[in-house]
């Protein structure tokens, strides 16, 4: 058995930029710590990009839009016809993140995975479709290993693609209609929790929408979640296949989604290229659930940019012992969250590599 | 007697325009809400430019200094001298405000109303020097009737200017070593609670450095808090006057700073000429607090920037009703939490502005 291309080695942090950061925020005019989480991303920033000066002038987002079976559930409060306008939407620089992404000067690549309402060719979206939606999570698999392994390899191209442009952070953001329901389901398969913990309003449903909604997941989880995801006892034998991140990619493929399984990819090959990731929110961060647990090394390339509103985010965030910078109850997706985060991260950046130190400016210490 | 100017009416917010931008954030492609708090800035920034397209190109930064007598007690982690010092880092580019006035665009105006280690000219700094510092509050009190006049004029002058150039957003902050005790023990007054509830490390100090500030707070409160900072009777029969605002400037008088005093005048006056303020930390809102007690028609201009981790801010905040935008944990002063959070209101308002409606771009409703 071969290597899955995710589980290659990532880049690691560099720890001699880490250190030299640090003093240099000990010798900067302010009391130590006192600029809080402003220090801590500049300080990780510069040991991620192997620089005394972090720099994030060039930000890439790419928004990965793709549809879900599930939504014949009636899951959603918006109809399903909505991925395809969107897309239309984000192409034509009138959705949320087409108005961050030119005011932060970033540049914004849409990704189409497929929709059911397929708005066609259009000027500014990529098109990679693997099919019009995924299958119904309640009825069977989302993908098949092969539409699987398309829509990683998506998220890669776009990685690919940020880097080749000298990108300095990866975000990734998402649109399909339905999708908190798989980012849900792929959740409670990977943190072992249930619907009733995790299944949140989404695009705005009513406590009757979220119960069945839930309810929805647990037919989901009772179909895909259990003892029939096992690891061949020759891959068990393969000392150099982590189980876990086999059992991680078989959730993936049976309750995620084209466009979750894009950002999945995204993070894993970003990670791999020493690209910095921001990531946004619920769904973004069940896809980044899902690629650290099948390659840990994506972990440290993580930063995150808020903490929604919806319900099971915190909870994500937990697993992944993540401090998001941002709590402004967002809950849009798109990479809207992230992309509102990017200019603190610019500003630890400035203060970091331009403030004057004690010695510089004459000024007294402690 | 004649009204105090810090008592005339302050501008009132338009609820047209507030109803206005209310309706369009349900009329843009996204689920209603979904953006949280940054719709919620959006309208309230329409209603006090009234506009409907509210912006934010312009902002105006204050950075008030001067020295306090208290610091002879031995309350702060850095020598006195350092108040001078930072004066001219300010002016030279180094601080953190610095940085970040630069980053933002926005026009820094520093202004010095006194301290012990006096830096002289210096290109850039507004000398409206009222003494080299404040009275020892644990020996009498901080200021003068005449010193607290002029140090609130001094406020009011640095917003006239801001008004003058257009500013779109004033920003307040302060620098002088001493003055988390000083806005302790004003917060104690103005709070009714006690310095073990309010007292915080400042520039860092330790559980003893802390413990030794709040027994000096007690002591400046025994001496000027209680009883005999009363209303006198042909005050309080003149109904134009309220009491807690005769109550609330004398405590601004004898445990405040001049810098806490400037900023509360410019606070007054800001709201007065109906130019939002976006508070910072611990000791602009203590400020705050004293300006919208002395004049309630001041909390409506109120933005507030960050949460900072000095220990009585959050009490400060909550006395106010007021829920920051960011929460990182920064403790610096000089405006820079505020300035932080510049950017954020930015992306409010451009997304407020610039985001196509449903009907625009052909994008279902739920």
């Amino acid at each position: 058995m071969t290597l899955h291309w995710l589980e290659a080695a990532c880049a690691t942090p560099d720890s001699t930029f880490i250190d030299a950061a640090r003093a240099r925020q000990g010798q900067l005019t302010k009391p130590l710590g006192s600029l809080g989480g402003l220090e801590t991303i500049a300080i990780q920033l510069a040991g991620l990009q192997r620089s005394q000066a972090p720099n994030l002038d060039r930000v890439w987002i790419s928004v990965f839009a793709g549809d879900h079976g599930v939504a014949a559930e009636g899951i959603s409060a918006f109809p399903q016809a909505v991925t395809g306008e969107m897309v239309r939407n984000f192409a034509n620089g009138g959705a949320a993140i087409s108005v961050l992404a030119r005011e932060l000067g970033a540049t914004l690549d849409v990704v189409t995975l497929g929709t059911v309402n397929d708005p066609g060719e259009i000027a500014g979206v990529t098109r990679r479709i693997i099919a019009p939606a995924t299958g119904n999570v309640c009825e069977g698999p989302a993908m098949t290993a092969a539409q699987l392994d398309a829509a990683l390899a998506v998220g890669a191209a776009s990685v690919a693609q940020a880097a080749a442009t000298g990108a300095q952070l990866f975000i990734g953001g998402e649109m399909g209609i339905g999708n908190t329901t798989a980012a849900t389901a792929l959740a409670c398969a990977l943190l072992d929790a249930g619907p009733d913990e995790l299944a949140g309003a989404g695009t705005g449903l009513g406590s009757a929408g979220i119960a069945h909604k839930a309810a929805v997941v647990t037919r989901a989880l009772a179909l895909h979640r259990g003892p029939d995801v096992e690891v061949d006892a020759d891959v068990v034998a393969d000392t150099r296949i982590n189980a876990d991140a086999v059992v991680a990619r078989e959730y993936l493929r049976r309750l995620g989604g084209f466009e979750i399984a894009a950002l999945t990819g995204a993070f894993v090959a970003a990670a791999q290229a020493g690209v910095p990731v921001l990531v946004d929110g619920f769904i973004t961060t069940a896809a980044a659930l899902a690629a650290v647990r099948i390659n840990p090394g994506v972990r440290p390339w993580l930063l995150f940019g808020h903490r929604s509103h919806e319900r099971g985010h915190a909870r994500l965030l937990q697993a992944l012992d993540a401090r998001p910078l941002l709590d402004l109850g967002l809950r849009l997706g798109e990479a809207s969250g992230a992309a509102a985060a990017v200019p603190l991260l610019r500003l630890a950046c400035a203060l970091h590599n331009r403030m004057a130190t004690f010695d510089q400016a004459g000024v007294s210490k402690p």
